[in-house]
């Protein structure tokens, strides 16, 4: 095993096993404390919230609570392995909302039969908690399991696979297009991948401007179009009427390339098809689906973004989920609705349109960033990425009237 | 208001809402911290659990990770207020686990309509966990929950109202009975109360040598007798054939009363009829039974606990859970079966009949603490209750075939 592989076993399991635990945030010294924290003080926020249950914010850790939520039927890129192997991503997805965003996140994997199951048990549950990233589910039971979830329960339910990399690439997508001198009401685009990212990516686009018939997806058997047989109601919905069947059929004069599928299904003789001024997203991890520098030497006018962070641009959903979710848990927002979302895309291509602080530059170990197309999304590490998404994801949710209570004065100041 | 009240509800709002929250227990600052703990790393430990499920043991914190899960269908003594009010008691409860054995442990309330949904929810998460205790189930449908999820979880399973309860109670008696010259295969004991902790309580007595004819439970409409036609399965298994009818008339000649009920249901007279040198255990919170000054009062050669703190022989549950569920899962026992709980039993009376160190005493502001009357029970905070009950208990595990690895070398040295 590689010398990689190991370390990261042995991060798991040294000194303790795994990767988060519960801390006291109120003392439980003294027998003082302990009368006021259970017997007999703790029937107090009992009767309170009993009488009204807003309070469950006032009293209880619920309003800084996410559920990470998982069946484990699409890890990472590793398929199907089923709930206990997905307790590592969803202690890590915990460990990154709490050093992101300061929130706390308990992961919970779910075992279950029918998509029913596993929606009634969400349910069952959610009220516990103040925001639900559900995480690692395959398409296409992940759009239905949502959208049930999101009707059912009264607080934020957000599948971070579809929508938080949508958002992430949608706000380099804007920037990339720009440099490029494009313009998303006429790019052309080809998106390689029918799954969830695939359909959350390119549905959010056509929100932001993208126009539908521009847009041609793939999935393993070809181009995605009206005349087949076999299609879910989610690829449907990107079926066009062509006659077009192979990826080089529509790639040519192609502006806009996204990979959410596997390594190396984009050759260089497709790439070079397409129309000048290039954008590649690449977004297969660990391997992308053409090799950066491949893709480089064969267009010279390209901006190419992947999912690592070996090269300039990468796309990474913690570029979103930890503000997200801190914008709207700290107004109590019912849902994370399209304004949210795009205002999160605003903020995060924004934030790329604007000069690097000194510690930015020194963390993400470069002498320079500027906007242009070795840079059109900030760095994962960028602390101003907080009080940018979050405030921008908290206003539009007062604005679009789903926030239960106004900004905190100050917020993110 | 109290002052204590607004006490307690400051205590739980401020400076931040709720007792609990996540803690990172693996460096997660740099990039590369990052890259081993979710990508690519984390792929690692899921590929290992995905070969073999007991490396969840090895790579996550499942191992220490306890639920604390309610419906909030009888909440302390205010009833049925529902899932969310029992919130701040099962962060308390979270807060008590690992305040006293260094336990990860997360409350889950749940929503249901009918109980197997309630039974499905759970068991669909259980895999989540190392272990789960059931808390503020009202009777009797939490004896089928309880009874359904010890048979379908791999985890233990544990209904701390009924068996925390219990055993604590039982560890009392034990000594109790034995201070005042009584043997509990022919002690008469008499039970105020018919819910989750009276049937548990009972049952346990019995496994610990008391005669199921013996026993005299009473519910709000007079004494369990069989020609009662309104008892469900549970109060059945206390009922005997007998014309006695009031609490008068089972007391009367009575070495022992139990109280699991509501305040002042025990008048000085009834406990005038009790036998010589009488055992009271009074433990109705806040409120008891009778009250302690007028038992006194009534009986000078009583002994006597109730659950509150200001008195002596506190009976509480924090004396058993956190240290049952520690034992429990340092062995990876499959459940908390009968001997695991027989060993707490004896590990608590145990422990009572020792020398009590300086510190213990400090602790709890006394001088002196001497195996009799007024000292049957540790007081909650004895530390050597942790290294005592566990290592009892995780010994049981493993002589009755449930523990799934051995006990740690040096285990609670």
């Amino acid at each position: 095993m590689s010398d990689f592989r190991q370390q990261a076993l042995d991060y798991h399991a040294e000194p303790t096993a795994g990767k988060i635990g519960i801390c006291l945030t109120k003392p439980a010294d003294t027998a003082r404390d302990l009368a006021l924290a259970y017997s007999p003080g703790v029937a107090e926020p009992v009767r309170e919230i009993a009488a009204d249950p807003d309070n469950a914010y006032k009293y209880t850790a619920k309003g800084n609570l996410v559920a990470v939520i998982s069946n484990g039927t699409a890890i990472l890129g590793l398929g199907n392995l089923g709930p206990l192997a997905s307790k590592p991503v969803m202690e890590g997805k915990a460990l990154l909302f709490k050093r992101f965003a300061n929130l706390d996140a308990i992961d919970i994997e779910v075992k279950h039969r029918t998509t029913e199951e596993f929606i009634n048990t969400v349910a069952a549950i959610a009220d516990t908690f103040g925001g639900i990233n559900l995480e690692d589910i395959k398409a296409p039971e992940c759009f239905e399991i949502e959208q049930a979830l999101i009707e059912r329960c009264s607080v934020p339910v957000f599948h971070d696979d579809q929508h938080g990399t949508a958002i992430v690439t949608a706000a380099g997508m804007l920037n990339a297009l720009e440099i490029q001198g494009k313009d998303i009401a006429t790019a052309k685009v080809v998106c390689m991948g029918a799954g969830a990212a695939a359909v959350a990516c390119m549905e959010l686009l056509i929100k932001c401007g993208a126009q539908r018939e521009n847009i041609y997806m793939l999935d393993r058997k070809g181009v995605i179009h009206t005349r087949r047989d076999d299609l879910n109601e989610y690829k449907r919905l990107f079926a066009n009427n062509t006659d077009k069947r192979s990826l080089e059929d529509v790639i040519e004069g192609a502006d806009v390339f996204v990979g959410v599928s596997g390594p190396d299904v984009l050759p260089a003789d497709a790439l070079r098809l397409m129309a000048p001024n290039p954008v590649v997203f690449a977004c297969s991890n660990p391997d992308p689906e053409i090799k950066p520098e491949l893709a480089h030497r064969t267009r010279d006018d390209l901006i190419m973004a992947t999912g690592r962070s070996d090269y300039p641009n990468q796309v990474n959903n913690v570029l979103c989920f930890p503000f997200i979710f801190r914008g709207a848990l700290d107004v109590r927002a019912t849902a994370i609705n399209d304004q949210m979302k795009v205002a999160a895309v605003e903020a995060i291509r924004g934030l790329a349109q604007e000069a690097v602080p000194a510690e930015v530059l020194a963390a993400a170990g470069v002498d320079n960033l500027a906007f242009g197309r070795q840079y059109i999304i900030p760095k994962p590490m960028d602390p101003r990425l907080l009080p940018r998404v979050a405030r921008a994801v908290a206003q539009a949710a007062v604005d679009s009237g789903v926030a239960q209570v106004p900004m905190p004065d100050n917020y993110m100041a």
